[in-house]
């Protein structure tokens, strides 16, 4: 690899790094607000996973996917992957 | 589930759905410039993943999870998530 080959590959990377720390961050948000859902939920005796609000939940990802052309499968098995972490989370919090 | 009750969770899922929405936002562009790093890879014959990158990228994203407070190993396995993806485009971009 030259060097304008090598400079131009670590642009691309600084951009993508900073999309991952930003990414970083969100989520941290994320799970800081599921945490406060998993108390909640406890405390109020409801059950850690909502089949229903995941099902809406994935509907609505699919969809802002495709208005920003990110391929709504892969949205989809994000949000899964996301979700299935916060309801083992749930789960930890309830003490199972 | 009482009305308190409902109207408190919904304000969480509202909060959480804005985050979502972000998050998808965000990583349509970081697939928008890890199209632009495949093309590039092929235009300049480099291979589709680089393991020693990968290396690099984890151990700065589970550096950045602990600041943040999120679980370092669920920042891991996600990174790798979505390069496992990445890697799938690029080998699509060079007609693998």
């Amino acid at each position: 690899m030259n060097d304008t080959t090598k400079a131009r590959l670590e642009e691309f990377r600084s951009s993508i790094d900073n999309l991952d720390a930003a990414l970083v961050f969100l989520l941290s948000e994320r799970f800081k607000l599921t945490k406060k859902v998993g108390e909640f939920k406890r405390d109020h005796d409801l059950p850690p996973a909502d089949p229903g609000r995941e099902e809406v939940q994935v509907a609505r990802l699919r969809a802002l996917a495709e208005q920003s052309h990110l391929d709504p499968d892969f949205a989809e098995r994000l949000i899964r992957f996301i979700i299935e972490e916060v309801i083992r989370n749930h789960d930890r919090i309830r003490g199972a």
